[in-house]
């Protein structure tokens, strides 16, 4: 690691540490539109003025620095978002935009200048955690998420997402799809913590942190995943006086549906969560009526979620409880020219696919070749104060992004942003 | 039946029938000191009023109409509550309020004058639907609740008891304890409808609903009761990519605490509820790193419930959870001179413990001679828009509770009143 770099890199995480974080839980709550989120944008325009580089905006609010005009020819894009879950971690999206914005330090730093333009850019409002949509400013700039739809979306205290621009000082009626700004990204590399622990381990299973060659990942594809609401039925009934053979106890159909989902999943190597439930008619003395529990199922293959899914389905439908789809993504494969290109850039760095959603996989369905870098999480926690990642790692990460940078605007073979899209 | 009595039982039965009735979900929404609850105690002033009973209310609000004067000698009190839990049925509480209005018609009809004064009650609160506390009304005025910790209740809105006196126009500085409306109550007797289908059950465990010397139960004893907190700890981490084997997912510890509470109340003959739950941090894609539940349980024995507790604590605590008592009452048995005697007057009508709380077991701890009268429930439900009783029922419990007042008032042994406290 070039020490000027890692110098730089250190700084900037420790200048945006403090903000939107929690005295109470030491978690992150960096919601769309809030004065936390203004902050960072600050941030993140200061950091680029101190590299010459302009930020723009578009339709949605996205941040993009430009070093070159990418109006000429279309770039190469690094960067991700600011933006957290509640009581998230420091590294879901922070990683990648200074990693991004270190990237240019270490190219500077090497006398590299690049010869098509390098974009960085910081996605507003990728975890949707307020407003209940994520990577909502990819989804609005690649049409997927209608203005429309998005102005509407309301937060935990009715504001909508209109109302929250208006007093971000924006105008609502500009949101919408923009293919101008799209068209300037020749491809897009995300840089992210990862968020599982395949990194930390060895082959053999035990924990290893030591490995250099395990460091970073290159992204392969985003797992097919879903959300599917499960209702299960019950009897309203007094919860001292009704005998237990009298009784309809929707608890007891929620805990043999958290229970089917597990052990599916398990078997046929997904993974399924409930994390939501929704408890009728919630008195602590009243039998539940009604209990809706919403499940997410996800995995490598496709038709395995499918199965895990219909499993808690069947063993749903056999007490009386009805399972509607809500969403469904199938895979996401992120460009596989641009994979195997990066493959060749970092030689001998594993891949990987992730069962989480973002911006790169909202591009790389538009048809913007795309694709991510993971840098090793040691514990695999995330979405949780807990999250992680070691310096040493987050620097190999920085490493990895010049280089790939270095190639894909100078390197000799063809640069993806000319094979169009 | 005498004919008028069951008319005017009808009547009564069909003017109260629309008050805080949802159009929605047919149940009934009478919570205290609201608008609805304003015009069921007005509906009681009126038919009091009917009657040439003059209404005095405590210093709870409580609702006290006499025939005599219970300043001389304390007399019988019939009565019970007009409020409902959220959604509940017509019968909890009304079925006692509008049985002794129509005692009051059938004595008349007799010809019948009481010897010592009769009361006729309508107890405020007795749900505790709003300010969380249940039998607020009798607790106020035996002291239990204390007036500063009464007015201090908030509801959902966040609207304190105290606020919502004012709101009704009255002065929540008079809120307190009554010894002189308790010192004027000789005997208290409760009817309602049964919250079990117990009297609904021939001898053989078979539905008999035919059988007339089951139409009405007198109420030994209210079971031990408690509610208890278990706090089940988990992880928080990503739903999408944290795979089976690395999590620690709240949400099993709660489906194993609910089967377990499930077990051990079947095993050792108690019943066991887990009604609401508390999942943190409750997103859809989060596995959840904290579980609140809250276990009720009941039973005609105290070991056995305290055993089943003690169950489903280790097996909780076997999953890092812990369990906090939030309330424990022990078994309050009704005055067994008065059942004896209720015994004698209504002679092979079943004697019934109860699994649920009621306004009887506040003043028979607080030292007032007390019991109840139970009338048949066709399913058992209760708390619910179907909660039912039969109108030949209904109307065998006011020929009981005529009986029972006759006697008490006008029979040629030592009323209750006379026995002192």
């Amino acid at each position: 690691m070039v020490t000027s770099v890692g110098r730089s890199f250190d700084r900037m995480w420790s200048d945006l540490e403090p903000i939107g974080r929690s005295g109470q839980t030491g978690g992150y709550r960096r919601h769309a539109w809030t004065r936390t989120d203004h902050d960072l944008r600050e941030w993140f325009v200061g950091e680029c003025a101190a590299r010459d580089l302009e930020v723009v905006e578009d339709r949605a609010g996205n941040q993009w620095a430009w070093w070159g005009d990418p109006d000429t020819t279309p770039g190469v894009v690094i960067g991700s978002h600011l933006d957290s879950v509640p009581d998230g971690g420091a590294f879901d999206g922070p990683l990648g935009v200074v990693s991004a914005l270190a990237t240019v330090d270490a190219l500077r730093a090497a006398g590299v200048t690049p010869h098509v333009p390098l974009g960085v850019v910081n996605f507003v409002d990728e975890e949707g955690a307020r407003f209940g949509v994520a990577c909502a400013g990819s989804r609005i700039i690649t049409g997927v998420l209608t203005a429309d739809r998005a102005r509407s979306l309301t937060d935990a205290d009715g504001v909508s997402m209109a109302q929250a621009w208006r007093s971000a000082g924006r105008d609502p009626a500009t949101m919408g799809p923009d293919p101008e700004t799209l068209s300037r990204v020749g491809c897009f590399v995300e840089l992210h913590v990862e968020q599982g622990k395949a990194l930390a381990l060895a082959p053999d299973g035990s924990d290893d942190l030591t490995d250099p060659a395990r460091a970073v990942a290159i992204g392969t594809d985003i797992w097919p995943h879903g959300r599917w609401r499960i209702d299960i039925p019950g009897e309203a009934n007094h919860a001292g006086t009704t005998r237990l053979e009298d009784r309809h106890d929707a608890m007891l159909g929620l805990a043999s549906v958290v229970q089917s989902a597990r052990s599916y999943a398990a078997g046929l190597g997904c993974v399924a969560t409930v994390g939501k439930v929704l408890v009728e008619p919630g008195g602590v003395n009243a039998i539940p009526s009604h209990v809706t529990a919403w499940l997410d199922a996800r995995g490598a293959d496709e038709d395995a979620v499918r199965a895990t899914v219909a499993g808690v389905s069947a063993d749903a439908a056999a007490l009386g409880a009805g399972t509607t789809e809500e969403s469904w993504t199938p895979t996401t494969r992120f460009d596989p020219s641009l994979v195997s290109r990066l493959s060749g850039i970092l030689p001998g760095a594993p891949l990987l696919g992730t069962g989480a959603g973002h911006d790169a996989g909202i591009l790389a369905t538009h048809g913007v070749p795309s694709a991510m870098l993971f840098v090793r999480n040691p514990t695999g926690v995330s979405h949780s104060p807990a999250e992680s990642a070691r310096a040493e790692d987050c620097h190999a990460g920085v490493d990895a992004l010049t280089a790939v940078v270095t190639e894909l605007c100078n390197g000799r073979t063809t640069t993806p942003m000319s094979d169009g899209r």
